[in-house]
């Protein structure tokens, strides 16, 4: 378990900063922020989500804090490294929740001072709603974890990272490499996003909540979605993510040709290895 | 309301057949069934979802029944009104729960005695499960329900069709044409599985469960689909299915060129579009 006297140390206070707060406040460990807002460093003192919080990073206030968790927008962490990373402690590990990784991970570890580490992590919990007030350290409970190692990284802070996810609370801990995260989430998550907001999209669909069932409110969930922030993943994922989306397209477009040649057997056979495989994602 | 002295016969006692049962047995209706497998009245009469049950269609049996639902595969359905419909009372009201209506309600109300009348329901309703034990009275909370009445129908006939979902408990209580009922169902129900198949036979994904975070969870809940029934509904309602997947297909496409081009403002164009309307589909 990563040691109690560790201070971490949350960059960005957001739905999934916050909810890390709050995962690891109940764990017991020491928790100081730094975001924007002080707003929102006011809301989290009085909710004891944190037990120091500041919107202007001070060498003396970061410099005590053994492990950094970036929450922030991928552009906004380079940002922050740029011009803060002489305040970091001696020694301190650095880790993040980012969605995307090979065009993340390894600018950051190529630009980071030689006696800090950084790993890469993306726990795959979220929420449709943003900000520090829809925080909620429930998100991590049966949740995957991933964490996704370079030759530049320690065994050390591997461990270390995959203790952080522990603490959070979650159900399964991976390591991928950053290409085969990339990959990965691509399909499961970033393609996801793009069906859903294709499908709210693709024609008028306002008037149809009257004849709809819960499959269209299932497939289109996470439509509900932060397009600041999905766009900006989505571009740093941009060749990954359009092979996903053609894989999928091609087999779409062979359902359409099973359909229009009445294929009954093609539909069947589809029909029966995606209800065999779906069993695997029983939670 | 429906007149409580009116007898209900469901004519296959599945998960939709049963789950009326149970919902109307439930209100005080006397119910009755008639269906395939001897076991399947067995357990019906043992968990009181029916008053009778009948694996052979008689004319006392059927004739005694002044209301009844089909809740068949749509071939079965023309199947069984080809064979027992000279054993329906005068007067007898029929209606079904079959998810395509254009190429069924017109064929069936061509081939009916002029003395019976038949009048087209949808359930927006259902689970990844099938067969009477499966029966839930509860999958109508909430729920859609769509009467498509035509030209052939009787006002008192589309009430009556409509009290019937009202005794059912659903939410909500619509009439469209057949034709607009295949369009928005084609869009809504049929596209939505079709795009869960798609997503979940397009690429090995057998091992993706420790990665998934629940947005792929919940865009193929619907994928452990009955190959036999959708099959037969997507054919039955093959044009309309295949505009609605075009139609799907190009705004996805559009999206990926949007990646392709780093085109920021139409990625988020569409994302808030998308976000503002999920906002209609909230339960």
């Amino acid at each position: 378990m990563l040691d109690k006297n560790k201070k971490i140390l949350i960059v960005g206070l957001g739905l999934m900063g916050g909810s890390y707060a709050l995962a690891l406040k109940e764990k017991g460990y020491r928790v100081g922020a730094v975001t924007r807002s002080p707003e929102t460093i006011r809301y989290a003192l009085e909710q004891g989500m944190i037990d120091e919080g500041t919107t202007a990073p001070e060498a003396a206030f970061v410099g005590a804090y053994d492990l950094v968790v970036f929450a922030l927008y991928p552009h906004l962490l380079l940002e922050w490294l740029e011009q803060y990373q002489g305040m970091l402690r001696p020694g301190a590990l650095l880790t993040d929740v980012t969605g995307v990784k090979s065009s993340i991970v390894y600018r950051v570890q190529q630009m980071l001072r030689g006696d800090v580490e950084f790993i890469g992590a993306h726990p795959m919990a979220g929420r449709e709603l943003s900000g520090v007030r829809s925080a909620d350290a429930g998100i991590f409970r049966g949740a995957n974890y991933i964490v996704t190692p370079t030759v530049a990284n320690t065994e050390a802070a591997i461990t270390a990272c995959e203790d952080l996810g522990r603490a959070l609370g979650v159900a399964r801990i991976s390591r991928l490499s950053p290409e085969k995260h990339d990959e990965m989430i691509g399909f499961l998550s970033q393609l996801t996003h793009c069906i859903a907001v294709s499908l709210m999209t693709c024609r008028d669909t306002e008037h149809l909540s009257a004849y709809t069932g819960d499959s269209f409110r299932d497939l289109t969930r996470i439509a509900r979605i932060n397009g600041d922030m999905w766009s900006e993943l989505f571009l740093l994922n941009k060749e990954e993510l359009q092979r996903q989306i053609g894989l999928f397209i091609t087999q779409l477009d062979a359902l359409k040709t099973a359909i229009e040649n009445d294929d009954t057997d093609t539909l069947k056979e589809m029909m029966r290895l995606s209800t065999e495989r779906r069993a695997f994602f029983d939670k």
